[in-house]
């Protein structure tokens, strides 16, 4: 293993894109809602235009115009914003159907080789989602996806959205690190950057289809992260597990 | 499974007692300790002698007297009460080596019925500590004893500790649960009398043995619970696991 992970005690995961593919999942979650719906969007185009809400529903929070609120409520309010961009009433909408079509955050599927590349990194190392997601959220995703979480960290711990940076102190000390001793793995060099501001240590794991396969974003390293990876297998060969 | 079971989310675990063996764990680590320092205590009941101030220590939290602390820091605090209670000065030991061994709380043993037991069960619930345990303290507990929770909830979600309700219902509301979708899992009749008050489920899984053979308390259900078990693996059975 690189003598700089030598005194890991925790790796924290990103999880929406480097860990689970949401592009491909969210998209066959909404194809046969906007089809009963009579919307005539392309899913991917869809599940990229609700995703293109997130960040700016979560600086309301990260900037305090807006008190705490979890992922699902944000999801489900950015839900209701694109379809009204599509011309569709989500005010007409029997609720328990947009709340069960919201839960396709919480049934994404895994990047093919993230769970093997989980299992054998969790054999040396303590494991985590450090991510936007709320614990329960993040809870029924593991149990979806097989996600082997040794505990379940991130934003919700903290009260604000990455990356801020009390997502990763908070993280890193409810896992009894000190922030140098934690190591973030994310396809986002935004959220490297904000990790290694704190002193954690930062592997980047590309992943070039996150958006798709015009991605123009994070296609590679934007600093000398300690490591690069292009799998979760990768990851755990690189650090001798 | 029993029918009031079918709709149950999330098993929440009592630890300590449910889960592990603390008292001939602790015994075992404080064997050499108190030989190393000249203390003519039997380990066994040393490790009573430290428990005992356990309850106390919380009841601090639990009242307000105290600001919330995790469960180590009142675990060493407690270290030293026992010491200077057996004449022992631990002011004069070098801190690091009390707080190496405050940390055999992190490395108990499970009763053996435990892993076979919760492998099971979280085939069909989610499964998670509602214990008082601070969650690096239950991180490392479960990497040492390999307890497979998806999620790790309790005292410090809550920030006071278990028999208060807020422990309960922070840890179901995270994991996203109401109340009645929650089973607590417990070898204390108190402990689930204020889970039940609180609507939860509960089953009283029997350790006739957590405090020595001479255990006079919890040998038997004190309320009709909802299951009555003596093992973990009993209650998988019960349960359809």
């Amino acid at each position: 293993m690189p003598a700089n992970f030598d005194h890991i005690g925790l790796l924290g995961f990103d999880v929406f894109g480097t860990v689970v593919d949401w592009r491909s999942s969210v998209a066959r979650a909404c194809a046969p809602f906007l089809q009963a719906h009579g919307v005539a969007a392309d899913p991917l185009a869809f599940a990229d235009a609700w995703r293109a809400q997130y960040q700016p529903a979560m600086e309301a929070v990260r900037s305090g115009r807006r008190p705490w609120v979890k992922l699902d409520v944000l999801n489900l309010e950015n839900l209701q914003r694109v379809l009204d961009a599509h011309g569709v009433d989500a005010t007409a909408i029997d609720p328990a159907i947009l709340a069960q079509l919201n839960r396709c955050w919480e049934q994404l599927d895994p990047w093919p080789d993230a769970v093997p590349g989980l299992l054998r990194l969790k054999r040396r190392f303590a494991i985590a989602p450090i991510s936007n997601g709320h614990i329960a959220g993040m809870l029924r995703l593991a149990r979806h996806a097989g996600l082997p979480w040794d505990v379940i960290l991130g934003a919700e711990i903290a009260r604000t959205y990455k990356p801020q940076p009390e997502v990763y102190l908070a993280s890193s000390a409810a896992a009894g690190c000190a922030p140098a001793d934690v190591c973030m793995v994310a396809a986002h060099n935004s959220d490297l950057a904000a990790a290694r501001a704190l002193g954690l240590r930062t592997i980047f794991l590309r992943r070039p289809h996150e958006h798709g396969p015009q991605q123009a974003t994070d296609l590679a390293p934007e600093q000398d992260w300690d490591l690069v990876a292009d799998s979760m297998e990768d990851v755990a060969q690189a650090l001798g597990c």
